[in-house]
């Protein structure tokens, strides 16, 4: 149950590399904001990009200029409301400096917004990383970028993926398979996991969240016989989490935890890898993934999905991902007022 | 399209461990053979465990103690045939050396059946690996055992899992994670696929098999961004692969290629590690995935579970793999009748 608030909440939407998937994808989650019940959002970046995005798709979508977000909610049952940061032709599949330059100030500009009260939460559009470099962009990823501009250290932004099936935190992220077991250490797993799950109270509104904590190894190790993390690390990171009062289940063995009896037994799967946990994530909740940074002092949703410079303007895209992160957003803002 | 046989079918089934739950799954197959379809089989293991394991199930199974193989098919409408080579007390869930030395003597004389042509094909039941070392079992587990048993180099035995949903071949099966990266080379993913697809084309008649090839790393690696293996060991044994003729996709990003438009795309999915094959498997198939061993000169499947020690007698085990063993054992067997 979320409390009814009686401020107005609406969300504010970066563009995404205005070359990809993004732009057509708010354009689309508008025209659906009845059937989908979407809480008013505006988009930080270009009429121009948005026009022909919605164009290429077929969407009738007018958009209207605004100067400040709080003109949005008012607006937002006939028109998209766009801060308009920059004209730019829209070029579907083909990124550009001038495309990346254009999703940066995006970011920053929605970023600022958010983080000085004039949003109640913030939805960002998909970057390409290597694009963004380009342009002097210097964090890893989005989570790390927030984390900055929050005044929060990295460690202490977690990323967590959740569908309608399942909601994963992995440890480690972006990095070999070869250097994930000299990342794992006790206070890794147990931070990222009080994160979580403090997240889960604040923001999700379980009141005692069930962590269930996957081993590294086949079977979780077998008691040390495929691989001694378990022992060292991951047992000793459980144990500390218990002594503080959460409700964890591990190490458990990752090819048990994901089938529909062993998720109803946990709220958050923590994961030792990327793949440990995108694996049963994009295998079950595929198109419908939403990235949420837990641990920041905004609320900051995303589509778990990349660029995909290869189909926009095609209409191939889905826009249930952007749908249920602008969804997610609202949710979290709701409860952030109603816990105030 | 199976030919029909005009030669009895009936597949050999060892017990799997009698403290275990295969005893009883076996007997609850039997129960269901009509409803199922299944061919005939016979247990080479010991009545007094079947009937004990049939009445803490609160099943009616007739058994008979058969002399030879070629009675199975014959009484198999009316009672479950058993080739009953020792007598011990069935004690559910309670593991000894006795019940281990049964279970290794079962695995024995059933592979030794099947392999002098004495029935069609065999489905092993359910035994922990634990019990079986105490006993003189010197392989690390059932796969090896069985290529050993069939003069096939354990290298050239591929693990195949299989589910309504989705086939996975794991390049590296019991490993600790830290080590999996230093097992990968390019003859051994090109030794796999190709025993594997093979197999597909002759035991499941398949006659163009399409593989799917996933990366080791996060995003298989973005192009030695995260890990190298993608392009020195993955990448390479897939352009053998292609340069034989087969029809191969990859390295994939593992995350991408198990939600069910990926899977529409590929036959057989080869994972590079145990726990990116059996984590998609046992999400997608849980209670219905069958371990084939692929490459040997028999037909060899077994329900993809342990003995599950804590439920034995319980009434909790599910009937689902082993049926679906028997079944598959049977089909890969007609099928390789009708192409000799």
């Amino acid at each position: 149950m979320l409390a009814s608030v009686s401020e107005p909440m609406f969300l504010a939407a970066s563009l995404g590399d205005p070359a990809g998937v993004g732009p057509e994808l708010l354009c689309e989650a508008w025209v659906r904001r009845r059937a989908e019940l979407l809480a008013p959002f505006f988009v930080v970046g270009s009429v121009a990009v948005l026009a022909g995005a919605a164009a290429a798709r077929g969407l009738t979508v007018p958009l209207l200029a605004i100067d400040s977000p709080d003109q949005a909610a008012q607006c937002f049952a006939d028109v998209l409301p766009v801060l308009d940061i920059g004209e730019i032709e829209y070029v579907p599949g083909q990124p550009s400096d001038a495309g990346a330059e254009l999703a940066f100030q995006s970011l920053e500009v929605a970023t600022g917004i958010v983080r000085g009260g004039g949003a109640a939460a913030l939805v960002t559009g998909p970057v390409a990383k290597s694009q963004l470099a380009k342009v002097g962009f210097t964090q890893p990823g989005q989570t790390e970028y927030l984390a900055q501009r929050c005044g929060v250290s990295a460690r202490n932004a977690v990323m967590m993926l959740a569908g309608p099936s399942l909601r994963v935190v992995p440890v480690t992220v972006h990095a070999a398979l070869a250097e994930v077991p000299g990342m794992l250490a006790i206070e890794l797993i147990r931070d990222r996991a009080t994160i979580a799950a403090a997240a889960l109270v604040r923001d999700f509104g379980i009141a005692n969240p069930r962590l269930a904590v996957a081993g590294l190894n086949p079977h979780a190790g077998e008691n040390g016989r495929f691989g001694t993390e378990e022992l060292t690390i991951i047992g000793p990171a459980i144990a500390e989490l218990r002594a503080a009062g959460l409700d964890v289940a591990g190490p458990l063995p990752a090819d048990g935890m994901f089938h529909p009896d062993a998720r109803a037994r946990y709220d958050l799967a923590i994961c030792m890898y990327h793949d440990q946990a995108l694996i049963p994530l994009k295998t079950l909740d595929f198109d419908q993934g939403v990235n949420v940074t837990l641990g920041l002092p905004i609320v900051r949703t995303s589509p778990d999905h990349g660029t995909a410079f290869d189909i926009p303007g095609t209409g191939q895209a889905r826009a249930g991902a952007t749908i249920a992160a602008l969804r997610m957003a609202e949710e979290c803002a709701a409860r952030r007022l109603a816990g105030v």
